[in-house]
C-alpha cells in the first residue's frame, strides 16, 4: 500500500485499535484521517500524535464523510470476538460510495455483506477480508524445525501485550543492521501492513499448526524469520492458536510479551497472570517434545507508566525472566534483537 | 440411528477404521456389512468378528454393490488429513443411486461434491457431513470450571490412542451404575453416534475452546460429563486442538490414553512420544493457570499384545502415571471409572 488511507478506530484509540496504531506505525501508506467520534466528539482540533507517538500526524475525524479524500478504508478496530459492529455501517457504505476499498480483519466478512458487497460492484471498489485464510490449507508436516532459517515467535502473557510491535520492531532493526530477515504475519493488522500472509486465528483447528509453518517454509530463504505471535497459553479463549503457532513454527528462540500494568487476562477479570517467569516456562515445557526452544528476551509494554515505573518495572520483569528486557517502543529494539541474533 | 447401515472402511480395519469400529461398538444401529476391498480379496468369507471382537457380526464384502440393503452408507475411514479418497466414488455413488443417505466425517464436505448432491437430490438421499460446525461460535467465555457438572476428558500421547472408546466407555459404565452421565462428543465418530456434538477439529480456531464450552454448557444438568478428547499436547499437527479442549471444557480429571506399542507420533515418526508420566505432566501445567486439574487414571490400548505382555505394559504405564490404570476394552472401564467418580 502506498497510497491514501483512512483509518476507522471508533472508539479505539489508542489502546483499543491495535490495527490502526500498527498501520500507522508500519504501513507504507498516507493516513489521511483516523475515525474516531469519541475523540472527535470531546476535541474537534484532535491530533493522532496526541494519542499515538512518533507517528505521521493526521485529523481524527468523527465520521468518514469528514475525512479528507482517500483510496482505502482500513477497519482499524477489532473487537472481541471479531464481529462486525453494525454502528459502523454509515461509515463503511459512504467509502464504498466514493469507490474506496474496504480493508478488513474482521470475523465477519464484508464482502459477504449484501448492502456491501453491491455497493462494492456499483462504485467499483474492493472489498478486501485479510482474515479469510486460503482454502487449501491441510495438516501440518512438522518440517520447520528442518529449515535452515533461525525461527523468531514472540509470546505472550495474555492478548495486546504488544506481540505485533515486538515482532515488527525486531524485524526493522534487524534489516538496519542488514541482516536477511523476512517478517511473518499471522494476524490481520500485520497482514494489512506486509499485504502478505495468514490469518492463523481463523483457521480450521485442524491447520492452525499448518497456516504458520506453510508461510515458514514460503520464507525459509531467509536468514531470519520473526514471527507474528497471537494470544497467549494461558488465555481461556485463544490458546489453541498459541499452541497451534509454537508448534507449528518450531521457533528457535522465543521472545515474551507482557503488559507492566495487567494482572487479569484482558476481559477475562477472573483469570488472574500468573508470575511471567512461570508463563515463560510453560511455553518452553510444550514446545520441549516437538522442537525444543528458550525465552531469551522479554519485550515489556511500559506505555501509560512514568519513566521511573517503567524503569521498576522493567527491572522486576527481567528478573522475572532472568533474560534481557526493554519495552521496544519505548527503549527501541536492539536489546531484544542482540539477546534474539 | 436405529436403522440399517454399511460401513465403507476400505484398507482400515480394524486398526484405520475408527470411526467404522466406534459405530460398531457403541451406536444404535443394525450393520448390515462393512466394505472393506483388502479383506475382501483375501478372504470373501470374512466376517467383521474376525477383526473387531465383541460387536454384533457382520459379513465383509469389496464393494457397496455387494452389501444387503441398506439406509444409511456410513464412511468409516478417515485418513489423515481427513480428504476423500477418490477411489471411494463407486461405492458413494452406488449408495445414492439406490437412495440411501451417506453420513462422513471428513474434512472434505460430500454435500459440497457436485456429484454426489446432484445424486442425492435424484434418488431422494440425504448427504450428512458431520464434521461441519455450527455458524454462530463465538470465543469462549471462560465458563466450564462454574458449572456444577463434574467434567472428565480424556487426553493422550498421540492420536488414535482410544480417547473415543475411553470417554464411552466410561460413559456406558457410569451409566450402568446409575450415574446421571453424559457424553460429549468433539469427532466424527462420536458425533455419528450420539448423533450431537461439534466436530472439534474443524472450528475456526479461535472458537475451539468455545465449542466445547458450549456444548458442556448444553449437557451441564447431570452429574457427570464424559468429554471426548482429541490429539495430543507433543503432537505437531493436532497440538492446538488438544490446547483447546483442555482450556474449554476445564475439566475436573482427566484421563490419559496411551498405545501400549507406540514409540513415536502415528505418521510423524521423527517426533518421539516422551515417557507417559511427562506428558501427564505437560496436561496438569497447561491447565493450572486457567482450571487446575489432575490425570487421574489413565487407559492402556493394549490390543494386539498377548496377555502377559500387555500385564507388564500395564504394570509399566501405572508406575509411570502414579495412577491406576486399564485398558477399557480388555479389562472393562470400572478400575478408571472408580478413580474418576
Amino acid at each position: 500500500m502506498t497510497r491514501r488511507v483512512a483509518l476507522l478506530a471508533h472508539e479505539g484509540l489508542p489502546d483499543r485499535a491495535k490495527t490502526a496504531v500498527g498501520v500507522l506505525r508500519y504501513a507504507d501508506a498516507e493516513v489521511v484521517a483516523v475515525v474516531d467520534r469519541e475523540i472527535a466528539e470531546a476535541d474537534p482540533d484532535a491530533r493522532v500524535t496526541d494519542y499515538v507517538p512518533e507517528v505521521p500526524d493526521a485529523p481524527i475525524v468523527g465520521r468518514v464523510a469528514d475525512a479528507p479524500d482517500f483510496d482505502a478504508l482500513v477497519i482499524g478496530v477489532a473487537p472481541i470476538g471479531g464481529g462486525f459492529d453494525e454502528s459502523w455501517r454509515p461509515d463503511v457504505r459512504i467509502a464504498l460510495e466514493a469507490g474506496a476499498d474496504v480493508v478488513a480483519g474482521l470475523h465477519y466478512f464484508l464482502a459477504d455483506d449484501e448492502e456491501f458487497a453491491a455497493l462494492a460492484a456499483e462504485h467499483g471498489g474492493e472489498l478486501r477480508d485479510v482474515r479469510r485464510p486460503p482454502d487449501d490449507l491441510t495438516v501440518a508436516e512438522g518440517r520447520a524445525r528442518d529449515l535452515d532459517a533461525e525461527i523468531v515467535l514472540t509470546v505472550g502473557t495474555d492478548c495486546s501485550t504488544g506481540k505485533m510491535t515486538t515482532t515488527r520492531e525486531l524485524y526493522e532493526a534487524a534489516r538496519e543492521r542488514g541482516v536477511d530477515a523476512a517478517f511473518v504475519p499471522t494476524g490481520q493488522t500485520g497482514i494489512i501492513i506486509e499485504d502478505w500472509g495468514i490469518p492463523i486465528d481463523r483457521t480450521v483447528s485442524d491447520f492452525t499448526a499448518s497456516a504458520v509453518e506453510r508461510m515458514c517454509v514460503e520464507r525459509a530463504d531467509h536468514d531470519y524469520l520473526f514471527v507474528e505471535g497471537q494470544g497467549s497459553l494461558i488465555h481461556p479463549a485463544y490458546s489453541a492458536v498459541t499452541t497451534g503457532l509454537l508448534h507449528g513454527a518450531m521457533p528457535d528462540s522465543l521472545v515474551m510479551c507482557h503488559d507492566a500494568g495487567r494482572e487479569a487476562i484482558h476481559g477475562y477479570e477472573s483469570f488472574e497472570i500468573p508470575n511471567p517467569g512461570y508463563v515463560a516456562e510453560m511455553y518452553e515445557s510444550l514446545a520441549e517434545p516437538i522442537a525444543p526452544t528458550e525465552v531469551v528476551a522479554g519485550a515489556l509494554n511500559t506505555s501509560g507508566l512514568d519513566g521511573e515505573t517503567a524503569t521498576e518495572a522493567t527491572k522486576r520483569y527481567r528478573a522475572q525472566l532472568d533474560a534481557p528486557v526493554a519495552d521496544p517502543i519505548r527503549d527501541g529494539a536492539e536489546r531484544l534483537l542482540e539477546a534474539v541474533l
